[in-house]
């Protein structure tokens, strides 16, 4: 019996090639030939105003903190159901985390609790596009105008993916909050093992960002010859991934229309797989607000209750298919709590209970996990 | 005429093998095969009691600096001759930098200065192995005694060199401190273009450095079977790099007594072809002290002046050699100077000033150095 794993790096055919090319060019610390080349075709492809690839998604987090001067008693407002390092980059600057509940609909923050969470003490929004579905942005920017609170985009999950407007404007994820943050972990639509990407959208933050990531320096300035030596001017940290990273990424990224058209046609296969089998009622598809466009990240299903969920999970596993679930509730973590007083967050446990995530790579080919499905729903309908 | 670079990335061969290799494993994010054999590789060979790979030393120095609880107001006594993320990690905590001046005979923190800069507040001493050749480790360990210091060592420079005590004990560098950190920039021996690893000796860090570094949350204990499911437990940040990075890094670490024996070679040349040279006193060759190794990272020229420096880089560059100096003192750096008042430090604005890092690496062949070198040597002393 085959085994269907849950995720599986794919080659497009030239990273080995780039990565050689980067060694042959001499330099493959950070912000070698393909990095360049990476920001190049991000800022071109999706109009973003200034790319800066990173060792992960949760380093671009943390520099976005350190932008916006995150400090000690700041407040940063955030899904629960996310990601440890959306709240971590936060916490390590000295923020207090403020956290939002999901949607009914959708594992997303529910754009209309916002508000109410706002205090005079809120300095920033996080809204992550849970699955690459784009959270209700006109919502988010009218806050953030109305209170003076910055919005840095959680774009973990979210290339290539889009939001239209009430104006009508299709913009892509990412391009939209004054920061936003990517990632090439593994798991995503394209990848280099480990990295991201911090997008900068508000121009006022062009020079530091630079200095920030090249530890504290001014380093870039030099090699443009602005200034005639470098030196400490900032706080900072070591942001920029090697150049192998950037070489293997850009293979990526070159295929990325090829990656976005198997994957698309994955989800659609899952979709009209399950779609009967969703009437019965033990489980429910994935929603796509109207705004929003899927850029085919991720399957799930959400079922009626945790039981449910673990009885699938484990009959997969029977068949030889890993199917995975996600996140255990940062407002219920050990450590949330041992500084925060706990909240009702009714749909954030609902999807950490009952949201199951099935295999989603490149080669992968649905039927099998599928017609397992189909079966495994038989019996639970029978019982 | 041939252009002889400062720095070339070597290939042993195997990086690509590698990296193909653990893609096919079917994981390429952290921790993958080829983290965990170097992992065990670096503890096998060097006696380390827990090694865990990082995207760079400065991401190092940041664990350290988390595992050690580094508050506001705390103080870390470190050189100002180093590389500004051997202060930034510490900032980055609230630390305040205290300085100590190099050695008369050596770029490396001069030993005996360090007790009279000791207060309540100090909690850390980071000695950095300046060139890979050891500090007096014996003088630091005593102080650290003495007064319940932490010490970390800076070792970025310093993979395969060892440091012998009054005990007649030689003992790899890295493994003495209660934590260390090394990197793995591509100009380093072996290399990755970006990397680091933590260094773990005193066992009290084992479990909070696992958490810390997979983004606060017990992952490793979870993959270990020991807890059920894992969570968010403390702060922490993405601190592992891809195995990509790994298996690169890898086959630079199964050649190391190639690549040492190579680099000791070019490291020899240069020291007997300008020997002679020296003896005009217009310039000093580095004096490795009785307790310490030489790992070959680094050659470098201690001239009287700055002005001498300045004419035999330019000279250098003529002839197409490209030859570079560090550090522009963090004591007398803009940003650290926004925070503290100015130190004089005789020594370090001496090396500052007056050091010149010759081309080195594997594939260098010194002669063409050695007598462009002697060729500008001869006309500055008729001068």
């Amino acid at each position: 019996m085959e085994t269907i794993v849950f995720n599986k790096p794919y080659l497009t055919g030239k990273e080995g090639h780039y990565i050689y090319q980067a060694v042959l060019s001499g330099k493959i610390s950070g912000d070698g030939i393909f990095t360049k080349r990476c920001h190049e075709l991000f800022e071109k492809k999706y109009g973003y105003k200034k790319c800066l690839l990173t060792t992960s998604c949760t380093d671009a987090l943390e520099m976005a903190a350190l932008l916006i001067n995150i400090k000690e008693g700041d407040e940063v407002i955030m899904p629960s159901y996310t990601f440890v390092s959306t709240a971590n980059a936060f916490v390590l600057r000295g923020a207090k985390i403020v956290f939002c509940d999901s949607r009914k609909d959708h594992p997303g923050m529910d754009e209309d609790q916002i508000e109410q969470l706002i205090t005079k003490q809120t300095k920033a929004i996080v809204p992550v596009h849970y699955a690459g579905v784009a959270c209700d942005m006109d919502k988010i920017m009218a806050l953030s105008k109305k209170y003076n609170l910055y919005v840095i985009e959680d774009a973990a999950q979210a290339i290539d993916s889009y939001y239209t407007g009430v104006d009508g404007i299709k913009r892509p994820l990412g391009s939209i909050g004054h920061l936003a943050a990517f990632s090439f972990h593994e798991t995503k639509n394209i990848m280099s093992g480990e990295g991201g990407m911090i997008v900068i959208n508000d121009e006022q933050f062009f020079e530091r960002a630079e200095v920030i990531r090249e530890k504290g320096t001014n380093r870039s300035k030099f090699f443009r010859g602005e200034v005639d030596k470098y030196g400490w001017v900032d706080i900072g940290s070591s942001f920029l991934p090697s150049d192998i990273i950037a070489a293997f990424l850009y293979a990526q990224l070159e295929n990325l229309d090829e990656i976005q058209q198997r994957r698309k046609y994955i989800w659609d296969t899952y979709y009209n797989g399950l779609k009967s089998a969703a009437e019965s009622g033990l489980f429910k598809l994935p929603e796509i607000p109207n705004y929003a466009t899927n850029n085919s990240h991720m399957f799930y299903l959400v079922f009626n209750n945790s039981d449910t969920r673990k009885e699938v999970i484990s009959k997969l596993k029977e068949k030889n298919i890993y199917s995975v679930f996600h996140y255990i509730s940062l407002h219920k973590s050990k450590f949330h709590l041992s500084y925060n007083s706990e909240v009702e967050l009714e749909y954030t446990d609902k999807y950490s209970e009952c949201l199951l995530r099935l295999p989603m790579y490149f080669e992968l080919e649905p039927k099998v996990v599928i017609d397992a499905l189909l079966t495994i729903f038989n019996q639970l309908n029978k019982k």
